[in-house]
């Protein structure tokens, strides 16, 4: 039987063999490891990567703590429960070229100590400009990991991550999507052990489905131009994460390492007032893309 | 009796004032203005001025609008109101050099169709640097104000400040403070008249608290590192105005015209992971001086 240790051990080794594909992939920059204790109980490694060749800012972080039960969760979780256990790995790469897509990924258990226990996470693809052979690749490596466990995971979290990842204000989505899901609780056609395997195996996928992207940009010439709406789309991006991101606002209202919450922020981001891209432009053709409900598995030209 | 056209009125004077005032002290920019309808009546006026001497980016924004009373506000004002009529003035101020403040300012009046009115508003200042003997001519004005019409009121607004416009999970202060009030009602002695002219008078101070420190300040020379340190509080001030400030969140949630709500947000901000200043360096002088409760008006030397 698996247990929380187990598990916490296994998203340690996948924080290990994503920050060495990462630190290959960028061919300059290392990363720095921050390791903190949490007042209640566990800690956590933080890594961060900045100034490389490829990344600007980015963030592999490794959590495992336990504590008191908060009360806002009490009616999320199986009755008679007073303490918790969470382990996660959580994801966010900025890279400097705009051709370059911004990755997330967050991969997490939580248990109590009634005995209730799940698996959740995601990962999406913020493009600063919209590839649509990319987007199909990207999301055909997330579905080959959904359809091994179960034939439904794929659309459910498709259009879960359509919902959540939407920045409402806006009326926009973050990107273009990917999956997400939560409350995964081992039933009578899937054993806590293959939820386990699951989310162990979307964790390895972030590598595959996010490196052959950077390799095929990230030596693509950009403009000025370019490097504005990247400035501008990161504006998007902390928007998202500090109204809406759930395991932000966790984070600031319980009291997280707030360093290790917000390195998910860009380094440099820019806001200017009713920007507009002209129609018909470049610009203008991903805004068109930020759209719930787009189907890229099976996309071939949505112009 | 003072109506709310008559508030109205006099609120877009004092926004046509600041500008001009503003325009004048930049010597170069000046405010385009977008005319806006609300869906469900009334409208604004969002003016901003980009790429100035002095500023490099602000918005002097009013509005007067009208509607149903959102079902969240049922609690806060008197039984039986059905409507709603909201008039005000905001403004942030982001200057291009990282020795003038920051500034915001926010003037509003309320009522229902039950009869029910109040005022609200305040104004605080986010100097990159904390400069005491600015610090202090700044509260001075505000006090100044507040002493015409009640012995308490800069005590009790200044305090007001300081818990509103603090980032909780910093634990710091956005910047110096300075005053803010809500919920203002006629009472037996302060009438809606009187009422009315402090917020007036709070409109118009304005200018006259701000710009003897933009003049005192906008020459002074700026060094890579206190540019740096500049990106990086305005990094607090986006986290302050999406993670806390009701304004933003109520516009956010109520479908505001996102734009004019998030002019407040500035041009070029920036994030890095885990930045100390070093110690007894002038951002960590500013960092320290970061707190509630700091008496500004009677301080003379706080190191």
């Amino acid at each position: 039987m698996i247990d929380k240790h187990a598990i916490a051990d296994e998203f340690r080794r996948i924080q290990d063999r994503i920050c060495s594909g990462l630190e290959r992939e960028d061919g300059k920059a290392t990363f720095m490891e921050d390791a903190w204790q949490h007042a209640t109980g566990g800690g956590g490694r933080t890594r961060v990567i900045t100034g490389g060749n490829v990344i600007e800012k980015g963030g592999v972080n490794f959590s495992a703590v336990e504590g008191d039960l908060p009360a806002f969760m009490k009616d999320k979780v199986a009755a008679g429960a007073t303490r918790f256990f969470a382990t996660g790995v959580s994801i966010v790469i900025h890279p400097s070229s705009p051709m370059v897509p911004i990755i997330h990924m967050n991969i997490r258990y939580f248990e109590t100590d009634a005995g209730d226990a799940w698996f959740g996470g995601g990962i999406d693809l913020t493009p600063i400009y919209v590839n649509t052979a990319q987007a199909t690749f990207f999301h055909l490596q997330l579905k080959n990991v959904c359809d091994r466990y179960s034939p439904d995971y794929y659309a459910r979290f498709k259009s879960w991550a359509d919902d959540y990842f939407f920045i409402k204000h806006r009326h926009e989505t973050r990107g273009i999507g990917g999956i997400f899901f939560d409350y995964l609780r081992p039933s009578e056609g899937m054993s806590k052990e293959m939820l386990f395997r699951f989310v162990a195996e979307v964790g390895d996928t972030f590598l595959s489905a996010y490196l052959p992207i950077v390799e095929a940009n990230k030596t693509m010439h950009f403009s000025e131009e370019n490097k504005r709406w990247q400035l501008l789309r990161r504006g998007r991006y902390v928007e998202f994460n500090l109204v809406y991101d759930r395991g932000t606002r966790f984070g600031l209202e319980t009291g997280g390492r707030i360093e290790s919450i917000l390195m998910s922020l860009p380094e440099h981001v820019s806001w200017i007032y009713n920007y507009m891209p002209l129609a018909g432009s470049e610009e203008a053709n991903t805004l068109a893309k930020l759209k719930k409900g787009i189907d890229w598995v099976s996309i071939h030209d949505i112009q």
